[in-house]
């Protein structure tokens, strides 16, 4: 170890947020960020979105192929079975989402930990245990984002259907009713784009918790904490907050005037990876068009195309482009969903990607323990309080 | 980026486990590991174990410096204040600990994640509350273990005092009885020895949640979900199982020489830090000797020591020595604490530092995004399922 470990605040270069540094090596998911590409196994995530499904995503990220039909059918059918949750977490839902005070995120990092109490496979240490866990969780997180759904309604929480996809079950739980196809593949492409994006900061939060080996409940929960910060989850969230405070298209022109004048942060624009465009934000842009003429919303995409042609002038040359929330939020709010469930729906998408990477982990494990450099006091008596 | 970032597996190198990897700065503790030394904020850990207490410690290891008296005493108060754990919490633990399925670390990992959910100030972002919340979920780790300690013997909920020391309390809640001083002591010591060391991965995964900007809440479920895998959490439990094994001092011979001949692994040895004696190990020796005479354990004592002796000749040389976990063990289960109990125990004090360095990071910070080399599959065309 040639580093310096003792040394004076900044004596010691390192890259901040440890950009560029080498986790491990993964096979899931590639991200071009100079040519704004986007690969699950190869595969482009175009070609996924318009011929994939979630569970096809699923297995894909699982087991590193697309599956067979029979493959398929038996990867459905095991996520349809574990869908219903233990009666007690229904009741924590119920009780504490109900008066709007706990935000569904932090309920949701609680129900996905206490399914793991009622859940006697749950600390099973075999390869198989596993793999059943990650499709379990995978599947029941879109059960309980729907149950915090509706109790923050006032409605009584929709028990799972066994016939519908996970998209489909999943607006259905939400909505109390069996969704059309138009809303059922806008979802399932959601899902579908959301599964996986290289190390980022929740995924390897489930991988420095893997790499203990902790249970895959205990994986996912790590997964949950790292999206809630609003660093990671919740910027389609902010997009749509900024649309709204705008209020209409032809304010934009105004609003852009007065937000670079006071030096705003334009929300959707700009990621760590992308210096260009985010291929999820044209494959959401080419939803939201169908999306917000079906639910009359037109007006948010005007304002967003316009704040998207205007960023695009003035800073794609820098490599700041719209990213993936920049129409999430646009797609989702004409669909119906209030902003306070993106994270968790984001979440729902992502179990799939923090579970195959917590499997893959565990095929050539070793503990995450990197160093500190040392910055504090030089060694130091220890002074008895009353000479303090 | 000099890195290539898609590549055949093995073909970029990279240390594995981001051994030697620069996480960040930090202030709060240093571990020299070829000298066998532990510091926090310069203070040697042999003196924070023989003057400090573990409340102390928390402060030193919070603000960068020992307390006054007066702040001292503040701090005390504050942690007092906070004891007490919302009912449901507690219904929680009283529900799923009796029948001795759930893991404790499962039942605490869900606790602390539902105590944010009757916590009106889990969610506010400011750096006065994220404060308040290091140091009430820090006090209330306590009052969880302890609860579900009381849970798993049969026994009815004790609640906290608020005329107690944090160890003094934790054992008064832990057993329905007021310990005596010398208990209170090494309960003590067990809790600074354990508040803090490095960049460990708990610890880690603290600071990747936080870095999203997540709540403490999720930053100490993180840290928890982490140290619950066996290759950070649950040594100390082990070396008991291996003395339990052994069955009495005559044995330590035939067993040792068994155990060398079949090539088994001796629980409580070895650190990646660690090249030479742990000094968390030498008080812990120091203190066990006492602890096993009271307790009339002394043979566990003489099992450890003879073990240590022959490990110390074979492996010393080559930098492996006792560990913290190899005394740690002998101590609590001499203090009539159940194994299963090891591992909350250790996360009731790195609480302290676990909630330090979350306070550090939000100070300066930047999100944990590392890269993986790609190793999958090279770009490959979308083939209908029809066709596979």
């Amino acid at each position: 170890m040639a580093v310096k470990l003792v040394a004076k605040p900044g004596e010691v270069e390192f890259p901040k947020g440890m950009e560029g540094v080498i986790a491990n090596e993964s096979r899931k998911s590639y991200v071009n960020g100079l040519e704004g590409k986007l690969y699950y196994e190869g595969i482009t995530i175009q070609d996924l979105a318009e011929h994939s499904s979630f569970e096809e995503t699923f297995f894909l990220l699982l087991y590193d192929r697309l599956p067979t039909a029979d493959e398929l059918a038996i990867l459905k059918h095991r996520m349809t079975q574990y869908r219903n949750l233990p009666n007690e977490v229904y009741e924590l839902i119920e009780s504490v989402s109900a008066g709007y005070l706990a935000k569904p995120m932090s309920v949701m990092r609680t129900a996905v930990s206490m399914t793991a109490l009622f859940d006697e496979a749950a600390e099973e240490e075999t390869e198989a245990a596993f793999e059943r866990e990650a499709i379990k969780i995978t599947s029941r997180m879109a059960t309980i984002v729907a149950a915090i759904n509706r109790v923050r309604e006032g409605k009584p929480i929709v028990q799972p259907r066994a016939d519908l996809s996970h998209a489909a079950n999943f607006l259905y739980m939400m909505r109390g009713e069996e969704p059309d196809e138009f809303d059922t593949k806008v979802m399932d492409v959601i899902l579908v784009l959301h599964a996986d994006h290289g190390c980022n900061a929740s995924t390897f939060a489930t991988l420095v918790v893997t790499s203990t080996l902790a249970d895959m409940y205990s994986a996912v929960v790590g997964g949950i904490s790292a999206l809630k910060g609003p660093l990671h989850g919740g910027a389609n969230q902010r997009v749509m907050k900024m649309l709204n405070e705008i209020g209409s298209a032809d304010n934009v022109e105004n609003w852009l005037a007065d937000a670079v004048a006071k030096k705003k942060k334009i929300m959707g624009f700009g990621h760590r990876v992308y210096k260009a465009m985010d291929p999820r934000a044209v494959i959401l842009h080419g939803y939201a068009k169908e999306v917000t003429k079906r639910a009359g919303t037109e007006d948010w995409l005007v304002m967003a195309e316009k704040i998207e042609k205007f960023m695009i002038e003035k800073l794609g040359q820098k490599g700041i482009w719209p990213n993936v929330d920049f129409f999430s939020g646009v797609v989702m709010s004409s669909m119906g969903i209030d902003d306070e469930l993106f994270t968790p729906i984001f979440a729902v998408s992502r179990a799939a990607g923090w579970t195959a990477h917590a499997l893959e982990q565990r095929k050539d494990n070793r503990i995450y323990r990197p160093r500190f450099v040392y910055v504090g006091p030089a060694t130091q008596e220890y002074v008895p309080i009353d000479e303090r």
